[in-house]
């Protein structure tokens, strides 16, 4: 893939990895909406269904102690969702990231990289379930 | 009601007000959920679907430059979603309101308890139509 940032698509939406101390990823429409309410409802539908598989697969490859789910798009307005592992000892908890820093946080053991490769393979996976 | 915070609810959730000087709501499933993949298919769906029905409401009523939704619940883990009204004059634009503020931000013109009744209102109505 040319854009490294990017860790997986599909017809309809796009994943980026965040760069972050945290695994974080950002999950957006092909077409953009400024609002989650402008999507189609098949559209807006499907959006929560890749999310929860998301989610599943950062909670199950990261044991967090939270997840944080946030959409705001305030500079662009261009809908997107932020998915985020959160541990009870990284650097903004309880605060959301966008919060004040509290402490220098936990290194995270997992490998990224390998993360992002699970996301693609488990997603893609699910197309051919399909 | 005896809660002066909650301001509708249905089987499976309730709706508070956030004392705040933006538009602000949070929706809480009735059954507490740690995570939004612990939701059962059907409340995750029925989340999604009053999730879309008070972000319309609001960006009727406020006509607000941008909504900001999250759920983060860290402090105390239990699902809730954030729904907030945002424009580009407030205290915190374009940080998300757990960021930095910015600046003295404008002051809401609509009435707030207007906004909780249609809120109920509306919401209700949708109710008697399924």
């Amino acid at each position: 893939m040319k854009d490294r940032t990017m860790i997986y698509q599909n017809e309809h939406f796009y994943i980026e990895k965040e760069e972050h101390e945290l695994p974080w990823v950002k999950i957006f429409t092909k077409t953009p909406y400024k609002e989650l309410t402008d999507l189609p409802q098949p559209i807006f539908n499907e959006l929560w269904s890749l999310y929860a598989e998301v989610e599943t697969i950062m909670r199950e490859y990261f044991q967090p102690d939270k997840i944080n789910m946030a959409s705001f798009a305030n500079m662009l307005p261009r809908v997107h969702l932020h998915v985020i592992a959160r541990y009870t000892d990284d650097a903004y908890f309880p605060n959301p990231v966008w919060g004040e820093k509290l402490r220098q946080g936990r290194k995270i053991k997992e490998d990224f990289g390998a993360f992002y490769a699970l996301v693609q393979k488990r997603l893609k996976e699910k197309e051919e379930e399909l």
